[in-house]
């Protein structure tokens, strides 16, 4: 265990020492190990216990500043970090305090409390499900859906790589918002957990047979809001059967994450004129002053069970390069987290 | 001239009679002469004076039913016209009123008076200026821009086909608006004219070297809003250098119109994300309760010396077919028009 005085614990961390071309591997990351630095005023040590592996993960270490800038060559890989307060020189803040913020992939993070949020401890709700249903997951799927493709009752509801962390959440959602849902995932396994146990309307498995055939007879009265995180060709699938006046919110585009130069359109793009068309971007740091009504309202819901969740947990950080390409594979279920450290009993 | 009984005036028509694989040429087309019919009760005879070509005729020949249904085989091709009324049987015309509608390509059109809008004599405007800068041209440029897009003054504006006949309206509505407004062209001669007579700030000539490169140097400040008639790389390179909160507003994808198969998207869509930009497709039909507001203000500005157009005529229905492509050649500049008749003095 920690201690806030004359520490002897080893901070290991993976800091990016290559950009990748295709998929990132552990080449392009440094195994360090450091010492756990000592505390200065108004800092807090944080032990790590979960590390969200996330696709934009990916998209951060292109050598372009994007939403984010780019990590530089040398640094701690970025990363969403859930753990427990082990030592403190910040009064609002206490040991055994559980805080998120983006500590990185290491084990300890210490530094200005300015980025670390206090979570609540919601009886009967694990931490991990913080990251599953909260905070860069949950808020995601909570605007994207609600504000940017403002779904209305009766509607029909595509989310694409429904299986993962966001699509699973925006499409019970969606579900809670009155929509026909019908997801699109990579095996009959994630098909059959949207479907009967998310409560999704219907699901294609986009890796089995003609992937728009299959959505259109999914789809029986054509499309009018679809949540994306996939573009490419699934997208193109989902154009070519959208209704008049549809809806596309932009979660992310995974498909093209590992692909270098610039980022084709989707098929059937002309569909975005002929059907008067809405396709809008977002990302979910611009809804900063609305989380607190992001997470009353999904608190809410898991209190009340119409939320559920996985999560698929790799463990310990030292597997943290390899885990990350399971959400480029298609091969985690749910929310894939690193279990760095063991949670406070 | 007409006769409203006994009348021997013959009627000439152009009747798809095949369906265009690329462009369409006269082959696509049969010229056929017939009697003028008797008028029914509740009917008007218009004489054309003109048809007016535009980029979506060639999208309504395509055997698939978009926005409106497909024309069909044997059927006289679909256009926009503006006539003056001969010879009337409904009390709500008369004799020399001057009418816009779908007449087709023809030189007469007996039928139901209801999808004719009777149009003003606006003293010192010429009746090609309706087509020019009204009705589907004007108010497309309008409700694109204005409602679609809406930009805020000081923005950056891109037009592209800013030498069309919309084109050149939406930018001189984005100067009033108060953008900083660039527009995209494929001549030198084109660009001359939308900066030095319509006022544009500037204009790149996508025929001339890079179109990115030169988009960069007239956009310093990157892009905000985009009126987007065209498509494919021209939407890319816009793409490429939008702001974020970026606003695309489809008008037309012209690049893509003489093309098969499904339509690919842009380059650098990624944008979209990163640059949480708004892409939204819209037809003008869409707006017709709004269009007596559109014409109001359109009016005030012709009036006011504010709105200025130029017409490329081509004489002679005849022609037709072969004028259409002058659009897809890029060979017209502001409004393209068939003169069918003379105009009444």
């Amino acid at each position: 265990m920690a201690t806030p005085a004359g520490r002897t614990e080893r901070n290991h961390q993976w800091r990016l020492v290559s950009r990748p071309q295709g998929r990132a591997t552990e080449a392009n990351f440094e195994w360090a190990e450091s010492p756990v630095p000592e505390l200065a005023e108004g800092q807090i040590l944080v032990r790590v216990i979960y590390l969200s592996l996330d696709p934009a993960n990916r998209m951060w270490m292109e050598p372009v500043d994007s939403y984010m800038p780019m990590i530089q060559l040398g640094a701690v890989m970025r990363g969403i970090t859930l753990g427990v307060v082990e030592a403190s020189r910040n009064p609002g803040y206490a040991p055994g305090d559980i805080v998120q913020g983006l500590g990185g992939w290491q084990e300890y993070c210490v530094g200005d409390a300015a980025g670390w949020a206090k979570l609540p401890r919601i009886p009967g709700v694990p931490l991990a499900a913080f990251l599953a249903t909260m905070g860069h997951i949950g808020f995601t799927a909570y605007f994207g859906l609600m504000d940017v493709a403002q779904p209305k009752p009766g509607e029909t509801l595509v989310v694409t790589a429904a299986a993962g962390a966001v699509g699973s959440i925006a499409g019970q959602i969606g579900k809670i918002a009155g929509c026909r849902v019908v997801g699109i995932a990579g095996s009959d396994e994630k098909c059959n957990w949207i479907t009967r146990e998310l409560g999704f309307n219907a699901a294609v498995n986009y890796k089995k047979g003609n992937v728009g055939e299959a959505l259109k007879r999914a789809c029986p009265n054509g499309i009018d809001v679809d949540f994306e995180n996939v573009g490419g060709d699934i997208l193109g699938a989902v154009l070519e059967q959208i209704n008049v006046g549809a809806r596309v919110a932009i979660c992310g585009l995974i498909s093209r994450y590992n692909t270098q130069g610039p980022m084709l359109g989707p098929a059937n793009f002309g569909n975005v004129l002929l059907k008067r068309a809405r396709i809008q971007g977002f990302i979910v740091l611009d809804y900063a002053p609305r989380f607190p009504e992001a997470a009353a309202q999904i608190t809410q819901w898991l209190k009340e069970g119409r939320l559920k969740y996985r999560t698929d947990v790799a463990d310990g950080l030292r597997n943290a390069p390899t885990a990350l390409n399971m959400l480029f594979d298609g091969t985690n279920t749910g929310k894939l987290l690193v279990k760095v450290s063991e949670e406070p009993v």
